[in-house]
């Protein structure tokens, strides 16, 4: 089975933003078993539009569009892919329905165009939209299908997760060709602490793999993803095939490894520390609350996550942080001393397991020679002692703050999982 | 004129990586004044590349096309273009220079592979590509042109700036149509705290315009942008034309207008604290963080920033805001009472000018049929009172976090010029 996606929006043929719907859609697509060889961009032009999908439909068994789909006179999807599917446009009272409660749940009243959108054509399967008021649909051309979706990511991704989804998978077992084809599965390994030359050098042989496997290398700032790709005629020997490249992968980066695929470095600590039982507050100063951001970006953190404070000023760092001010005097508030007390302040003030306190210079200026835009000083704090660490990072003022979070945040998880070990081996000793 | 872009690589028909090559090179034409109908992402397939490319041969007067330019036997870009174009591969001596000048700075034997790079289709100009081994070129076939760049961000985007954008303009100078040709101008006009379909609503009549100046909507979380667009024979035109339909929303939107083009919230918020001579601190409970994150993202942010609390317990806002217990008991964390005492304490604590306190359910889980996931009471404290609203936004965590973020700072942001306004009256009243 073949699939082609159509991305409809002049806002994308001119550039101004970076089309992430068709990597979203055509991963899936190569989960599922279903190939796709082209992908095409065309504006809101009622005659190239309808080319393209009817290109499509003769290339393709299925066309996937997204956007288009609003409540403006911009927005023709609809109306073209009735007029190639030679229907006509039925109001759908379901949706309608639909529509009033999503518009209800916020208190409005729905406006007159987004009557519009209850419009599908007709003998079309109309997709659910949780996140707007853009229903989808799916329309069958006797042995072909051309899949309507919205524009926005938010909204597109769940609807081809929950609906489109599990629709081509039964097409594709329906079709039988399933049994004969190769489906690609694909699994990352996350790293952070070490920088991508480093993971690169380590990992030659991996990245030469071109056969049925193959391994490739992603950076982002603070962190590297090593992705294994499989294909195989089913998904246990996939499966099989990604574990021995993980082995591999583990056995070399050991302690490096965060986590797999969509996990985040903050979920994987929140994890820990509900794991672990214990607690922790944060004390920021260049970081600005970026650290107790992401971590209250995860469900759940409300149980380990207590109290932060953002210290911007010495007067907060005294008073909140029981900071001395013969500290900021003779080191300076960016110095691993106060690093330290604000640590230390945070932990016994919210009464938690772990403190982290942090201070440098985010930039781009209040740099000095000694002292330059970038300096990180970040210091973790137990009962049982405080640690600091020395760091200087490259970049804009933003890209510091990610870099000293993600830093910040990779301490815990390393004194964690350090712990862990030793009481691994503790008991391994007590035991023998 | 008109271009179109093929992207070529299996990697992206995968959904490996995301396409930003379209987005850039979109952007590059349109400054240009060429126009782009079509962008199409194809596989490493000899047949279905070839008709791609020649397809957009009769669509176009230029292909330009990325990726496929490596040294691999998967690498078949000029290749087929040669073939599209009618003509011989020849070995290019200048650029087996500069490949073997590319090896020898960094100390490496140029490997045997790279030899094909030096192949390039016969009569063609191939362009320096200075970040990688890839040469580009351009092959003029009668009045229209292919245009090969390498599919690297970081090698592409240079030559498309420095050869391809030069080699496009005097291509439209020669054409004779510049002086009749047209360049595009673009702004922004960014909105807050108003829906997408209110604005599209109140602005039919400009998304309708369809002659030398149009108006796009575009809407991400919590705010929509209408971007005006001119074709124009030269800037200043252009800027005469945008500046008449930005009167015009002006006047539409008034308050809901917080800046134009890349500037952010923040930043609108942060410069008016500094012209104001007015400092902040925060109290946040629901948004964890991300409003002092955002705030502290601005460079200069310290002047008019002083401190915040992140409060994830009743225990911290008691003791550090000062809430009191019995109205935690009374009314619940998440309450109208809680965010206007959280907003009092902070701004005494931290000894500001304005006090902002935030308290809600961030969800997925933790909402009731009485307070729903989603639900966010904003307070804003000042010397001279305390106001508060509440909201119930939908979406994920993430989603909730950053709708309530925005929706404090736009109202610092209309606390600010309503008391602009105020002090304009009054200044006015007292002169007559």
């Amino acid at each position: 089975m073949k699939a082609e996606i159509v991305c409809i929006g002049t806002e994308l043929l001119l550039g101004h933003i970076v089309n992430t719907n068709n990597s979203f859609i055509a991963k899936k697509l190569a989960e599922i078993g279903v190939d796709s060889y082209f992908q095409t961009t065309v504006g809101d032009n009622p005659k190239r539009l309808a080319d393209t999908i009817r290109t499509g439909l003769e290339r393709a068994d299925i066309v996937i569009t997204t956007g288009g789909l609003g409540p403006t006179v911009d927005d023709i999807t609809t109306r073209i892919i009735a007029e190639v599917a030679g229907r006509r446009l039925i109001l759908e009272t379901a949706v309608l329905k639909e529509l009033s409660g999503f518009f209800k749940r916020q208190n409005k009243k729905m406006p007159k165009d987004n009557l519009n959108q209850a419009l599908i054509p007709e003998g079309a399967r109309w997709l659910r939209n949780p996140f707007g008021t853009a229903p989808g649909f799916i329309i069958e051309c006797g042995p072909k299908a051309i899949i309507a979706l919205p524009g926005p990511p938010r909204e597109m991704e769940p609807m081809m997760r929950d609906y489109v989804g599990p629709y081509l998978e039964s097409k594709v077992q329906g079709s039988g060709r399933r049994a004969q084809g190769m489906i690609i599965k694909s699994k990352s390994i996350k790293l952070t602490g070490i920088p991508e030359v480093k993971v690169n050098g380590k990992v030659k042989d991996l990245l030469a793999l071109s056969g049925e496997v193959t391994v490739g290398i992603y950076s982002r700032l603070g962190e590297v993803e090593l992705k294994i790709m499989a294909k195989a005629h089913n998904e246990k020997h996939a499966d099989i095939e990604i574990k021995k490249i993980e082995k591999i992968i583990q056995k070399r980066f050991k302690e490096y490894i965060y986590g797999v695929n969509s996990e985040t470095l903050e979920a994987a600590i929140v994890g820990l520390l509900i794991r672990h039982k214990k607690t922790i507050s944060t004390a920021e100063s260049c970081t600005g609350g970026l650290i107790s951001n992401r971590i209250t970006d995860v469900p759940g953190s409300s149980r380990i996550f207590m109290e932060g404070v953002v210290s911007y000023s010495n007067r907060s760092k005294t008073l909140e942080l029981n900071v001395r001010q013969a500290m900021l005097k003779k080191y300076g508030a960016v110095s691993s001393q106060v690093a330290v007390e604000m640590a230390r302040g945070i932990r016994k003030k919210a009464d938690v397991d772990i403190g982290i306190g942090i201070t440098g210079i985010a930039g781009p200026s209040g740099g000095t020679k000694a002292k330059p835009a970038g300096l990180v000083y970040i210091a973790l704090s137990r009962k049982n002692g405080t640690i600091c660490r020395k760091f200087v990072f490259l970049g804009s003022r933003k890209e510091v703050k990610h870099q000293a979070a993600q830093a910040a945040l990779n301490l815990v998880r390393l004194q964690l999982r350090g712990e862990k070990r030793k009481a691994q081996s503790e008991k391994h000793r007590s035991a023998t």
